[in-house]
């Protein structure tokens, strides 16, 4: 029974049949009909107009959003367990051509304004300094902790005052939204970021990220960019087709919640081990060696969170019995 | 009737099978069981122990190679009209942090140990000019012209006396192969290659590429940089399967050949309009512009190749009805 | 007897004493007193507001330049002979990220908006072909044949109209100046130059290169890639102090006017034998390899420039006797 | 009188005796006889073969050494507080085309084989985390502690062990080795240093800085990427002469050792307000800022370091006096 990663799940079955679908022939890269209705269907949904780019991974998407935001000789600030920081090779430097991440604590995986303006003031304005040029956050974070639409307003007012540029992940915004309950445009554009990595494949797609613009004058810049990273497919209109399917309907959100029900189901069997509130699909427990062995040994698969902490993922279409059989695993420990 | 672009044309049925069939929970990124076979796929194909990395793009593929073969301040000969210099928005440039390609002349944008030798001889060998490490060919070329197994090894034999590394971009090498009937491992490693663009969307995939690797050395740099640029797919389950469809029973091959055929049938109607010999699935016609204009307003759809000059591409799914009125039509100018 | 090179020459005096004048306790890096006359004095010269940058080497004053002008990707045309494409080591796609040189054709290294404009309308205008983002001329050429105002502004008139920015190495633009006996507002921002890379070494400076910006408001971004690229050197006195030098009292005209001279008085000895038009201080001769023996063997020491053609480069301190003897050897051939 | 910076103080009057002595006809870049003796001067100093290429700033020979120890897709290890993090604007993340800066703690600005040994172990040896490639330290450090043979040796070890290669940020070498005593070979290349940045500027040079490597099958490497930086000066003897005049008669540790007995003067002058201990020519003093404001009433000109902390930084050519009168004023506070 996996609970390893919302990566390893498999794709929702109306992401295939939108692909199957458009398995027509039609004009290649971006020019077909799905491709061209998704800045569209992105506009509708965020209540603005946007400019929307298809790539396959969460790097690509997070990368060509930072190289849009930051230029090779400035810094962009995140947490030091962001994504980016930790999980990504390095992308950032290459996309940017060398620029810089500056790392905030903060527990949970969550910046504040504090630690933000903390770190810029220990900067001197000069030359031999690398200035800040953007701020990166992850919502939900990276222990699925979910910034609420003040929050990130607050963070959005600083880095407008500072002159910094503002980027989101969102490679769990689906689980984050689910669970707050916030309208998209208010933990978005609304609360001053500029460009949103929007996740799709974690939450039932198949290999279809997108990349939301909130400053379309960007947009030539980023579809360059896009191409010269390898990143403009040759049939896009498959990973268009998935993304579409993935909107239609709220499919992105009903995924999300159900993934993050499972996640709670799971937190309520030992409240008292969590490492962090359970505000999305992932729990992080503590737990001894001996009992994460006993884990193992009934069949659950999950991932070895540091020294005396493991961590399970839900995802959209967790079965059932499998997290009932593990709720009852972790209570009985 | 689209003669565009091979782009154009859908996936083969066979190939989205692959991909709903490996629509399970998996291991994420390239730990699948599909992935995990794909080295062992491609050393049978070509009779040695190659590492296999899937991508989605002809671009990344490439880069990825070129990134591993020349250092960012040396540089790589092509052809001027190859695909990495006219139609990858820079992507050489950045995948290497910076290298040069060095432009070959030749007929069909075929080039020669000679003009690859002429071109060395006239790079002063000091610290002012860069210095050549790498030769990128295309097979087939971009006009369809197919290297001879003869042929790549001459250029393989040079490169190795020159010092300088050997890549093809086979976007279209399936056409090439087909049209000759020589073995794979001639006219790659046997010939000196050390890393392939393997295409397939081109030919029928919908959106898996596959970068091979002789110098099998360099695996785990090119795994990082995969990974670095954004291209390690978390599901790359999906890809892998689509390579693995292709490659099963010779698909890629059979597919190859009824694009060949067609070309091959188009090329039949006006052999005295042909700007190249037909060697695989592009036909460029010399036109005048009425003429163009009396193909396109038969609902004919084509490229503008520069002045007086119009490309038909075709594809694994070309309809032998429209090959058939576009021939007619071709022959009745 | 050397005229191989300007670079060989010593440096002027002036420059000697001016170094020793600044051996005082001041501020490091660019703070110092002469550092910050720097921008006063160029802009008496340039009569409007400039910002001036020393740097050690054209090469550096070149691409900081070409990095501030152009984005990684996009393209910078050039002549196919300019330094910044045959003797810079690849330092243009270093500093910029990787953009690329599109090359121009045209006799003694000059180019003309024809040949601009005819470049520019081949490229597609796409995200697959990299767009061009700036046009470099070197004045004097490499060829030492000077661009005269009216040529200038026409590029500069082009390259607005075009979205071009423009830059100009200027290595030997006190040469070409010395020559032309233009105006240097004419033939830099006048004519629509953006940035400019002054030369002193060549000129009788030790190792004080000057970019000027005429786009002022790109200052700040230089000012940080110049740290950034490791030529922010922390006793930049030295540096501003021969440059101030240069300038006082025309030095830097009349060390040109020597050399251009120099090699005026040699084209004298073989009008017939020139490659090129003497327009400053180097002379292009056609020998036979004998000749070129010949001259060797009397001791003159100059450079071979492809088969059949060797270069002599005069300097500021060429010695009228060294001229005389070599100029009765080159009519004696 | 001014304790700003080592940078602040001129060049020694032998080493302008030296570059007026180059100043003569000779060739050009680095093929002059002086630039030429530079490998077996450094040969001779350590006692084993090295490589030596002179550059202008600390900056560039780090980050020419860094770029050929590091390639992009990996990461360096030194500290938080180590020049090359927090005063080159970046340039190791430009020179190496986007490593990594990985930041190590320790008090004073010293890292042990147990920090870097521990910041290792949490990186997890897959693709998605940068892995490690190359250690740098700074001897004297930023706080001018002294790395001792010993130390260094153990630091080395454990380089080669864990497969990183191992830079010296040696930009106040002469002053560590001037308070240690130890054998400049037993603190660099016997200790497994790889490249080692030795410093001249700050100890009485004019504008030049030596990068001497020890794994002298990179030079070749290093050389074409001091080229294509831009750091290849056309006159180069005037760097080699500098550089030999420091190396002639030991003048660098003597120079060396006057700016250590003058720091050491002010420490013994108030040793309870030493934020660390005085090992070199820099003292940091805890002070209030009404403690501050007072020394500069008195004439003293110094950095201030963070709150209640003020930096003195002492030199080759620090007057006597004026450190008398210093000492005078600390004790006085």
């Amino acid at each position: 029974m996996r609970f390893f990663s919302d990566n390893a799940a498999p794709a929702h079955p109306r992401v295939l049949e939108a692909i199957a679908a458009a398995n027509r022939l039609d004009t290649a890269y971006d020019g077909d009909e799905w491709s061209q209705r998704l800045d569209g269907a992105f506009s509708d949904l965020f209540g603005t107009e946007v400019r929307a780019f298809w790539v396959t991974t969460g790097t690509a998407a997070n990368c060509l959003a930072l190289a849009a935001l930051c230029p090779p000789y400035r810094s962009i600030l995140c947490h030091r367990d962001a994504h980016i920081e930790v999980d990504e090779a390095g992308a950032p430097g290459f996309f940017t051509g060398g620029a810089k991440l500056v790392l905030l604590d903060g527990a949970g995986a969550k910046v504040t304004p504090e630690t933000v303006a903390a770190v810029c003031d220990g900067i001197r304005d000069d030359v031999h300094q690398v200035q800040p040029a953007a701020l990166s956050i992850t919502n939900a974070t990276e222990y699925v902790l979910v910034y609420h639409a003040a929050e990130i307003a607050a963070l959005g007012e600083l880095a407008k005052r500072r002159g910094l540029a503002f980027h989101m992940d969102g490679a769990r915004l689906a689980n984050a939204l689910a669970s707050s309950g916030e309208a998209i445009a208010d933990v978005t554009w609304r609360a001053g970021v500029d460009a949103l990595s929007f996740g799709f494949v974690k939450n039932g797609g198949l290999n279809a990220e997108c990349m939301i613009l909130f400053r379309t004058e960007l947009a030539d810049e980023v579809a360059v960019r896009r191409k010269r990273a390898g990143h403009l497919l040759s049939k896009g209109r498959y990973l268009a087709a998935q993304i579409l399917a993935m909107l239609e309907d709220g499919l992105w959100l009903d995924n999300a919640r159900t993934a993050n029900a499972a996640a709670k189901r799971l937190a309520q069997a030992a409240p008292q081990r969590l490492a962090y509130p359970v505000e999305a699909n992932e729990i992080f427990l503590k737990t001894t060696d001996e009992e994460a062995d006993a884990l193992r040994a009934q069949g659950f698969d999950f991932y070895e969170w540091g020294p005396g902490q493991i961590r399970f993922v839900t995802s959209w279409n967790q079965q059932d019995e499998d997290v009932n059989r593990l709720a009852s695993a972790i209570a009985a420990l």
